[in-house]
Formats: structure tokens, C-alpha cells, sequence
């Protein structure tokens, strides 16, 4: 620091100070482990995250990995004992494991602590999570909308939200204090911050997520059945041999974490069965226009469809 | 050809004679100027897959912006005028088209000449072409599995078959000459040529792009329909915004030709209704499970759908 001292060009105490003293991270996947690689690689000791970072999972092989990884500064396999001393605990598991980790971990926050998330549903984690905390916890649920369709601790890097989403659904007595702490830590590992209402962010996550993978996960279950049905059908090995025609396209998010997504599914089921409903309608209205040759139909659905792609390359998302 | 004269190391006459002396390519889409292309640019005058280009279009300004770019040897209008004096004439409109162009061009084919096709069905096309042909005319059945989702005389471009397959589906009655020298067309644009019963091929089809290819029409469709209903649905600028969360993936193959997959829609429709009912049947079950928590089940069809890809991995194309 070589302007120390001098009065001048320090950097201002908000941006060099770490936005947190213990970061406490629950879940070492994709997004925990890059979380706790970000905060390890700003800077050590200290660094403008968190001046540590401690991992638990409830994996013992996950954490001998985080330990063989390096970024954790402590690791803790006791979820209890993991969140002592912290001022912020950010909830990083499969969804359908937060009840018990709150349950787990509430008795021993004292107050003041920031509880947050990264769970990919909102309305099931205000649910399980909020009525298990103490008073003077403060709770901030959040999304980060990134991921690959790769999982576990060996699978986060720190550009993972860099230009990405992280969606906070606070509560109307969440303290605005701690949402902006929060907000602070997204918007230092690159992500851009914006405010849902709970409910209206899991439809449209159904909508641009959730749906998605369930489709991507049955047409890829649909083509693995082909093989074992009656004779005549592709093979498995023709699926694969001409995947690039445009079957390839579905595969990608199709290779997520099974029970990441299995968690997803169950905890946003109105919204998630709603929207496939819909779409299941559309198909059913495209099948009806095949069946008698329907090529107005066809064409204009077709057309349709091609102005929300028009839209992202005008948004160039594309 | 410094060789010239010596007897030795001269190429040999297959290798460097091109394949025919004039191919008429008849649609020039994506496919269909992409193969002009690729003919133009294999060294003129000559060049190794065809002496001559010509090319036509229903599309007078089609026709015009393949003058501009200058991939034809001669464009003509009337494809009755073009395939005059052909040995090879390549049908590369929307399959839709092909009953009204073979009827066009029967009566002005010359004995020998070689007809063949790009289109994405097999039994339609053979069912559509095969009768109108005369007597003496060799039919070579083929689909390039190869694309993008562009469109149009200037999407075309000369490495788009490179290391793709080209499958061809040849009749009972097809001349093995024939059929050999529209293989050597394709190995020479760089592509792995395959022979597969017609109907087969459009089984494989159905499930490896034409299913794939409705599904991400559909639920383009169905996101585009969203904002149009009850106020709290996502917004069509939500969809955008956040799209990246998987529904993107879905949105490329969707970008396709409109008129070019209505016709492969209806002209498929057998195959591509029966996969389509497999899937929805698929994703009614998965629905099922959802509605009911069958968290086992769901991971268990998740798991499943991941074994495609991870056969793709192998194959290291994905």
C-alpha cells in the first residue's frame, strides 16, 4: 500500500474493507465452492468479501476434497459448529435440505447474523428457513442465476457470476441494512443485483429455468428409451452418432445435478407444473396442426417462437 | 502440373476430374448455396465436384442475391431451362416444394442424369419424386445432416459439411454407379457419407432434430404467449433478461426456417408424432411425480436423461 499514511488516494474503507469478518458457506457444489474460492482469492489475509471463510457439507468426501482444494480457510462438518462466530451464513445446498440446516444451525446464530442463500426457488426457502430463525437473525434470500452442468467442489471457479443475476427476494422485514450487505458481496464477485417479490420470482424461473431442464432431462430420458423398446427404433448409438442435428442442444443442461434439480423441482411444483401445463398444451395444439396438416399453423407458430430468439440476439444475450 | 507428360505421380483421373459436368442445384438456401459454394470456389475453370454451376430459385430475389455473390456459373428462373444438358441435378428447396419441381423438370431430364436431394425426410421425398422421374433418369435419395440456424442464399458457406454426415437412402432399383457418385460428392464437401433405409432414417430424424426442433419451437412459443395472459405471469423482458438460465439453449434451433420445417413436419408426420407422443407421455409422468413428490423417481428419470450425454462425452462430441 504505498499511499498509506500519506492522506492520499487511499481506497475508501467501504470498498477495501471485507464486507463480511466470517463468511460461513453451507454446500461446497458449483456455486458454494465458487463462492468460497472468490472470497480465498481476493486477497488473503482479509480480502474484501470476508476476512475468512469457513465451509461445511454435509459430505465427508466433499470436504476432505474442499480441504484438498484450498479455499476454505477453516472446514467444519458440524453445520452448528461451522456457524459460530459468523456474521454471515449463506446457504448453499440442494433446496430440499434447508429445513434441516436451519433447524440445525439456528440455535447457535447470534444476532445480528446475516442468514442469505442460493437456492434456486424462493417462496419453498422463505417457508423452511424464515420461522426456524431467531430474533436478530436477519434473514436475505437470494438466487445467483449461474451455474454450468458441471456440480461438487471441483466444479466452481471465480468468474462464475461475473455479468450474471443474482436475484434477492427480501422479506417485508428484512432489514435493509443486511440486503445491502449482500446486495455489496454479489456485485464484488461481478453479478448484477435486482430485487423479486418471492412468488413472482419462481414463475418466471420456471419459466426461463426450470421448465427448460425438465424438458432437456425427458427428451433425454424419451431417446434413452428408444433403444430398449421394439425393433425398427433408432439405437442409442444412432441418438448419439447424429446428436448434432439438433438433439445436441438439449443435452448440456440435461447433464445437471440430479438432486439439485430434483429439490428444484419438488419446491416450486405449482409453479413449475403451471408452466409445463402450458407448454404441454402448445405441443398437443402443434401435434393437432401435424396431424391434419395444418401448414398456416405450423408456419406461424414457427414464427412465433422465432421472435423471442430475435429478442435475445436484439438483447445480443445471444 | 509439373508431372504432366512423365507418367509418374500424376493424380489419378478420379481424384481430379470433377464428379459431374454440370450440377443444377435447385434451392439456394442454406444448403443449396453452400454446396454452389463449395463447387465455385474447388478451382475454376472445373474443379473437382462440378465442371459448371447452375443454380435456380423460385424466388426472383433469391435468385438476384446469388448473382451478387457470385457463386454460379448461370442462374436460371426456370428450373425446366436449368437441369437442360445436367448429369446432376440436386434438389435443395423445403421438401414441400419437390412434387411441383419434379414435375417441372421430368420431362427436360436427359437419360443418365442423377437426381438427388438434401431433404430432411426420406419416404415423403421417394413417395413425392421417385414416380415422376422417366425412365432412364437415376434417383439418389440423400439428407446432409448439416445446418445452422440461418437461412437463405447468404447463410450458406463452404466448410458446412466438413466432418458431418450425409445420409443417403437409395431404392432398391438405384444404379450403384449413381449412388457412388453422389458419395463421392459428399466425401469431397467433407462429408461422412452413410447409406439407411428411407423409412429408418426418418425414424432417426424424428428423434435426433425434427422432435427436438418442435420442442424448442413450442416452448418459444409458450414464453412468447406469457405476457399476452393474466397479469403476474413473467414478463416477455423477464424471459429475455434471464434466458441465459437455460432457456437459451433452447432458442437457437428455434431461430430455423419456418417454411423449411413446416414442410419437414408435415411431410414426417408419422414418425414425428409418434416420438413427440412418447415424450409428452414422458413428461406427463415426470409431471405425475411432481405432483405428487416422487422425489425418487424424478432423480431417478434425471440420472437416466444424463446418460445420453455422458455417451456423447465419449464420443467426444459434445
Amino acid at each position: 500500500m504505498p499511499d498509506a499514511g500519506t492522506g492520499l488516494a487511499l481506497e475508501t474503507p467501504q470498498a477495501s474493507a471485507p464486507v463480511f469478518q466470517r463468511l460461513v458457506v453451507i454446500g461446497a457444489g458449483l456455486i458454494g465452492s465458487s463462492i468460497a474460492r472468490i472470497a480465498h482469492e481476493r486477497g488473503r489475509p482479509g480480502g474484501d468479501l470476508a476476512a475468512e471463510v469457513v465451509v461445511s457439507d454435509s459430505s465427508p468426501a466433499v470436504l476432505t476434497r474442499v480441504a484438498a482444494l484450498g479455499f476454505a480457510d477453516r472446514i467444519e462438518a458440524d453445520p452448528a459448529r461451522a456457524v459460530q462466530g459468523a456474521d454471515c451464513v449463506m446457504l448453499c445446498a440442494p433446496v430440499g435440505a434447508f429445513a434441516g440446516i436451519a433447524a440445525a444451525i439456528a440455535p447457535h446464530l447470534q444476532p445480528g447474523t446475516i442468514v442469505t442463500d442460493t437456492g434456486s426457488t424462493k417462496v419453498s426457502v422463505i417457508r423452511d428457513v424464515a420461522p426456524l430463525l431467531p430474533p436478530g437473525v436477519r434473514f436475505v434470500p437470494g438466487h445467483p442465476m449461474a451455474g454450468t452442468e458441471y456440480s461438487g467442489p471441483d466444479a466452481g471457479f471465480t468468474t462464475l457470476f461475473q455479468g450474471r443475476w443474482c436475484l434477492l427476494s427480501p422479506l417485508p422485514d428484512t432489514d435493509p441494512a443486511a440486503l445491502e450487505q449482500v446486495s455489496e458481496l454479489w456485485r464484488r464477485m461481478g453479478a448484477m443485483v435486482e430485487c423479486m417479490d418471492p412468488a413472482h420470482h419462481d414463475r418466471v424461473v420456471a419459466v426461463v429455468s426450470h421448465l427448460p431442464h425438465l424438458i432437456a432431462f425427458t427428451i433425454c430420458g424419451t431417446a434413452d428409451g428408444l433403444a430398449q423398446d421394439a425393433k425398427g427404433d433408432p439405437s442409442r448409438a444412432e441418438v448419439l452418432k447424429f446428436a448434432a442435428a439438433g438433439f445436441r442442444d438439449f443435452t448440456r443442461i440435461a447433464a445437471s445435478d440430479p438432486v439439485m434439480w430434483r429439490d428444484v423441482f419438488l419446491n416450486n411444483r405449482e409453479a413449475l407444473l403451471e408452466m409445463l401445463a402450458r407448454f404441454m398444451e402448445d405441443a398437443q395444439i402443434m401435434a393437432g396442426a401435424v396431424r391434419r396438416g395444418d401448414g398456416a399453423y405450423i408456419e406461424a407458430s414457427i414464427l412465433n417462437g422465432r421472435r423471442i430468439r430475435q429478442g435475445l440476439i436484439e438483447l445480443q444475450q445471444a
